[in-house]
């Protein structure tokens, strides 16, 4: 099948792009390189079923053109503001970069034809609600930018597939981990320690946990609930257990660096306004189609600190 | 208090205006006159305690010019492409008219420091979704572009509300009634009765139903929940019972109009794609708070009826 990757050259989306590649697919991906790097994608450039423009995706002529060239039979959207500090203040950011590529993508899937998408959406639509989150879960009232823009393209998927006829697939991503990322707290940690081994600063008290997906775990659930989606809107939580803390990643991290002598700043605030700070997902529902993650969450938080530390 | 109206002008708003002069607040209303008409507010011209600006919202800087001189404690934003019809094909009508103004409104709050919004959402938010529906109900999967930008609405003033401290009251309106109205199942009979008396298009079968509250009860459950709403974000279904059919609402129309014989053609089909054809609320958390219809849905449309063919 010929596919677009939006976001392809990210964390996440690079590691889609390799999957569909090896399940026999043609990818064309297209990332504007703002969070996405090319060195993610590089290893494909050979592949004759790959291919990769470096656009932005809200320009709608040129993307309606790379559409109605390339002729996609799905849409892997993932492209976003994927850094979700970074929004936090500034409203912009995630308008245009979560919730307009998002519309850009809808629009020209409405001017060409293309009748399957798949758009990777986040637990931070939940906000803070309390107990344990079902696709069914409300209200919601996303509590981050990155979470208001992420519900904002929910709701317009939802409305043109209603009306265009397009067939979608929604995933709701919990914390995802694993090589190439480019943000969050492996990253930080990582970073921070780098320029001085002896101090950290860690958000609110660090006992704040959340259910992390190794990155290829959440691939596998990826390609079950696309073949095995037969609503017109299919909504799927993509979720792990246990949770865990970021007290046990940065437990991970200084055991990978040998670090043993580290003195630890609790801030006592959350790391942006809207860092939700535990959550519990129930993923029943991509589990009922096969959903078997390889890793448990300790698991791939133990591993992707060993790999981004020591290479993969 | 000084209050902004958006959307003053405008069926609902008009009626909200009405009684906040009547409480004794300081009104300013900003309409652009798409929808609103000007006769709806015409009678208060006098008071010096209401104000009207013809603009469009959407031009932030002009927007925040005029919250910056009139200095509100308080947005009431009604401002929306009501016409849910209208934007069905259209995605861009409701990006701009629905969601944008609600951006817009966000954006100039913050710049100039208003802590208080409240705002007009709607049953359309959920979709076809079955069962009663409660504040708390999903998945949201709206089905029309409206829908889709009042839940996009919803999600950035719940983000909004986290980083900039604002206090929102969120109302989800069930279909609402009463004089004033521009569009909607009555305005279209009585428009369509006038050009020809001897025959009728009615959508589906013209058993789909809905509860209708009567304008002047959603204004009492707005300003029972603005003023009891004490969490940061406050939503609320504003609804009625029972639900009545489009049938009925024929009935009250043609006694009205002293019609006894006429040819009811039923196309089968939904108004537009995304209207949604039954659906029952939820409405016990406004209920708690004091809400009490003076009329019951039957009652609201059948004085409806009255009203709209031999005026108020």
């Amino acid at each position: 099948m010929k596919i677009i990757v939006t976001g392809g050259a990210g964390f996440i989306g690079s590691h889609v792009v390799d999957r569909l590649l090896t399940d026999g697919h043609e990818v064309l991906v297209l990332d504007d390189l703002y969070l996405g790097k090319e060195e993610n994608i590089s290893h494909n450039a050979e592949n004759k079923s790959f291919s990769f423009i470096k656009t932005d995706i809200t320009e709608q002529e040129n993307l309606n053109k790379i559409f109605n060239d390339f002729k996609p039979e799905c849409i892997f959207h993932l492209a976003a503001n994927s850094d979700i500090g970074a929004g936090a203040y500034d409203m912009s950011v995630d308008l245009k970069r979560t919730f307009g590529t998002t519309i850009a993508v809808l629009e020209g899937m409405r001017v060409t034809g293309v009748k399957k998408l798949v758009f990777a959406s986040t637990s931070a639509i939940y906000g803070s609600l309390s107990g344990k989150l079902s696709e069914s879960s409300g209200p919601l009232l996303p509590e981050s930018n990155y979470g208001a823009g992420k519900l904002a393209s929910e709701a317009f998927i939802a409305s043109r597939a209603n009306v265009d006829g397009i067939q979608a697939c929604i995933f709701r991503f919990a914390n995802v981990c694993g090589p190439r990322s480019t943000h969050g707290v492996f990253f930080n940690f990582i970073k921070f320690l780098k320029e001085d081994p002896t101090q950290i600063t860690v958000a609110q008290n660090g006992k704040q946990a959340k259910p992390y997906v190794y990155v290829l775990d959440l691939v596998d659930a990826i390609m079950l609930g696309w073949q095995g989606g037969k609503e017109r809107v299919n909504l799927y939580n993509i979720g792990n257990q246990p949770i865990v803390s970021v007290n046990e990643i940065l437990e991970f991290i200084l055991k990978e660096k040998k670090i043993s002598n580290i003195k630890i700043n609790y801030t006592g605030e959350p790391a942006w306004p809207g860092d939700v700070a535990t959550y519990v997902f129930d993923d029943s529902k991509i589990r009922s189609l096969g959903y078997k993650p390889k890793y448990t969450a300790t698991e791939a938080c133990a591993l992707t600190a060993k790999q981004l530390i020591h290479g993969v």
